[in-house]
C-alpha cells in the first residue's frame, strides 16, 4: 500500500470538539479517526489497516470555550481524484454525531495536484472580461424565475448596454417551460453579443447548468455553442464533482454558488464556511465563489468574509487563486466602502439593488462608473 | 404558465421559526417566500410572477417553545423534474439564514409522480431476497476499507454461508488502489453466488456506486454485469439526483446511505431527518434508506427512528413504500428488541458486532437462527 504516497503527504484536517459529559477529548478525536476510515471499534482492526488507513491523532489540545482542538490526519490514498470521497472522509458519518466543527484544513501535494483547482482563477477570469487588475469585477444576477427567455435577454442587453462585466444567472433559473434552457441561454447570449457590439464592451454571460448530473455536460455544450466562456453551478445540490467536471472543460470559466451549504455552518457542528466555500470550492475546480456578503440579506459577519476571502486568495501550491464574490444584499450606494475592504482582487454580485432603480442601464452605467472612480 | 398544473397540486412546506429580537414571523414567512423563488424584493417582482412564482404563505401560526409554524406553498413548475432544484426551492439560499427548520412537506401529486419513488420498494426487495412478510431481512457491512478485493470476498462468503440476506459495501469502499471498483464487485459477486450455491441461499451482495457522477453508469454496468441485483449510494456525496438515476434502472434496487446529511440536522435549522431521509431519499427512489438507529454510536432518539420509518413506510400516491435500515451499532444480543420495537417491514444493519466475533460464519447464521425464531 502508498506506493507513491510521501508519508508525510497527508491531509490534515482540524476539528473543534464540544465534548458532553462523559465523553473525553482523546476518545472523541480517536472515534472521528475510526468512524471516518474503518468504521469498526479498534478492536476488530487489525495493525497493518490501522497504520494504512486509520486517521491518525496529531495531536489534542484546549481550545477556545471549553472546545478542544484535535488534528487528525488521513492518508490520500483512500481519497483518489474523488470529490465525493474527500467530504466523506472530512465529514461524512460524523456529519451524524454533535459537537464537531471543521475549521481547519492542511491540503497534501498529491490532493491538490488530483483535484487541481480552477482551470482560469482571478488572473485568467480578468483577462476573459478585458478587467485592468487595478479594480473589481462587477456581476449582475438574471432574475427572476418565471420571466420568458426574451424578457431575460431585454434584461441581459440592459446590463451589458449599462457596461457590467459579467452576468449570471439566477441559481434557481433551471429548464423551466417558462425560459427552456437552450432557449434561454441562446438568446441571453446574443443580447449580450449585441450590446458589446454596440458598446465595444465585453460583457460576459454565465448561465446556470445546476440540475441532473446526466444533462450537465449537454448544457455545457448549448452554453459553449452560444458563445458562453464560462458557467454558474451550485455544487451542493448538483453535486460536489459537478465543479470538478466543469472544470476540466478548460475553455469555460465556473462560478460557484452556496446553495444548501449554509446546513453545513452550524454553531456547534459543520465545517466552517471558509473551508467549505473557501478552500473546498476552489480546490474542486471554481474560478470564482459567491458568498452571502456581511451586512446583506443572510447572517454572515466580517470575520468570515474576510476568512473566505483569504482562503480564496491565498497561496496553495500550484491551485490558482479564485475570484472572492460577495452578493447577498449589497447596497450599490456603498460599494466604495467593499472595495476599499476587500480589495481589487474581488467580485462584486449586486442583485436587487439594481432591480430596485428605474432605467436598468443607466443604473447599471452609474455603478460601473463609481467602480472606475472609486479604483481610478 | 401553469398549464396542465392544478393550482392547488402545490408543494406545501412547513416550517418552524425561530425568530430574533425585532423580527417577526409573517415577515420571516415571507422572506422565506421571496427568497427560494425570485430572490428579489417584493417592490422588484410584478403581479404575474408574484402569483405564478412566488412561494404562497398558507399560514403562519404560534408553535411550541416559542417557535412559529409557517406553511408555505410552491408551485411545481418551477421544479420540473430536476431533484437539485426540489432542494433548492425547499431550502437552497435559506440554509444560509438561521432559525428556519423543515418540519413536514406536503406532496403534491405532480412531483410524486414526476420522482416516482422505488422500482422495488419493500415487497420487491423481498422477493429480489426470497424472504417472507414474517420477518425483517438482515444486511451485514463489507468492510474495512484496506483489505484487498480477495479478502472483501472471503467476507462475503463467510456472510452469504452464514445465511445473511444481504450484504453491501461499506460507503467508503470507492475505487481504492486496494480493491479496485471492478476487482471487488467481481470477487465479491463470486463469492457470494459460491456461497448460494453451496448453502441453497439467495444472499444479495450491493456495491457502492458513490463517486464521481460521470462514472456512475459504469459501475451500474460492471455491477449488473457481475451479476447484482442492486447498488449503494450516498445521495448527498454523489449528488441527489443520482438516486433518481438508480432508481431509473429498475432491474437493480437501491440502498441510500446518509452520509453527510446529518450537517442539516441542527436543532433549530435545518431539515428533520425524516423529511430528508424518510421523504425525500425516497421519493428520489430509494428502495431502502439507512439511518443511525438509536443507541448506537449516533444520536438519533427513538422519536427521531421511529418518524423515519413512519415516513418511509406510509401512505404515498403511487410511490412504494421503502425499507427502514436502521445501522449504526446494532448489538446482536438485542436484536429481537428491535424486530419488536420495529416490526418485519425493516431490514437490520449488523455491522462491527458481527465483526467482533471469532467466526464470521457462525456468528452470522447464530444471528440469521435468532431472528427467524423470534419471529415464527
Amino acid at each position: 500500500m502508498g506506493a507513491g504516497f510521501s508519508a508525510d503527504d497527508r491531509l490534515r484536517v482540524t476539528y473543534r470538539l464540544l465534548c458532553v459529559e462523559g465523553e473525553t477529548p482523546r476518545d472523541k478525536a480517536e472515534d472521528i479517526a475510526y468512524e471516518q476510515t474503518v468504521e469498526l471499534p479498534p478492536s476488530c482492526v487489525g495493525e497493518a489497516i490501522t497504520e494504512a488507513v486509520v486517521g491518525r491523532i496529531e495531536s489534542v489540545e484546549p481550545g477556545p470555550a471549553r472546545s478542544w482542538t484535535a488534528v487528525i490526519s488521513y492518508s490520500p490514498e483512500w481519497i483518489g481524484d474523488d470529490a465525493a470521497q474527500l467530504a466523506n472522509v472530512m465529514f461524512g458519518n460524523i456529519s451524524l454525531k454533535q459537537g464537531i466543527v471543521i475549521t481547519d484544513v492542511e491540503w497534501p501535494t498529491t490532493l491538490l495536484e488530483r483535484f487541481g483547482g480552477p482551470a482560469h482563477g482571478v488572473r485568467g477570469l480578468r483577462k476573459m472580461a478585458g478587467v485592468e487588475p487595478e479594480r473589481p469585477l462587477l456581476c449582475a444576477a438574471l432574475k427572476p424565475v418565471g420571466l420568458s427567455a426574451e424578457e431575460l435577454a431585454e434584461l441581459c442587453y440592459r446590463f451589458a448596454d449599462g457596461g457590467i462585466d459579467l452576468i449570471k444567472d439566477d441559481h434557481g433559473l433551471t429548464d423551466q417551460p417558462s425560459a427552456p434552457f437552450d432557449e434561454r441561454v441562446r438568446r441571453c447570449r446574443e443580447a449580450v453579443a449585441k450590446a458589446n457590439d454596440s458598446t465595444g464592451g465585453n460583457t460576459l454571460y454565465f448561465p446556470n447548468v445546476t440540475g441532473p448530473a446526466s444533462r450537465l455536460m449537454d448544457r455545457v455544450e448549448t452554453a459553449r455553442g452560444a458563445g458562453c466562456r464560462g458557467v454558474l453551478v451550485s455544487p451542493l445540490l448538483a453535486g460536489l464533482d459537478s465543479l470538478q467536471r466543469l472544470a476540466r472543460e478548460d475553455d469555460l470559466a465556473v462560478l460557484a454558488h452556496p446553495a444548501l451549504s449554509g446546513a453545513f455552518f452550524g454553531a456547534s457542528h459543520g465545517i466552517l464556511p471558509e473551508i467549505l466555500l473557501g478552500d473546498l470550492f476552489r480546490i474542486l475546480g471554481a474560478d470564482g465563489v459567491i458568498y452571502p456578503n456581511v451586512g446583506g440579506r443572510f447572517p454572515f459577519d466580517d470575520r468570515i468574509c474576510r476568512a473566505i476571502n483569504d482562503r480564496l486568495r491565498r497561496d496553495l501550491g500550484k491551485i490558482l487563486p479564485a475570484f472572492p464574490v460577495p452578493g447577498g444584499g449589497i447596497d450599490v450606494k456603498i460599494v466604495p466602502h467593499w472595495i476599499a475592504q476587500y480589495g481589487a482582487d474581488t467580485m462584486l454580485l449586486i442583485g436587487g439593488s439594481l432591480y430596485g432603480q428605474d432605467d436598468l442601464t443607466s443604473a447599471t452605467r452609474r455603478l460601473v462608473d463609481q467602480i472606475k472612480l472609486a479604483t481610478s
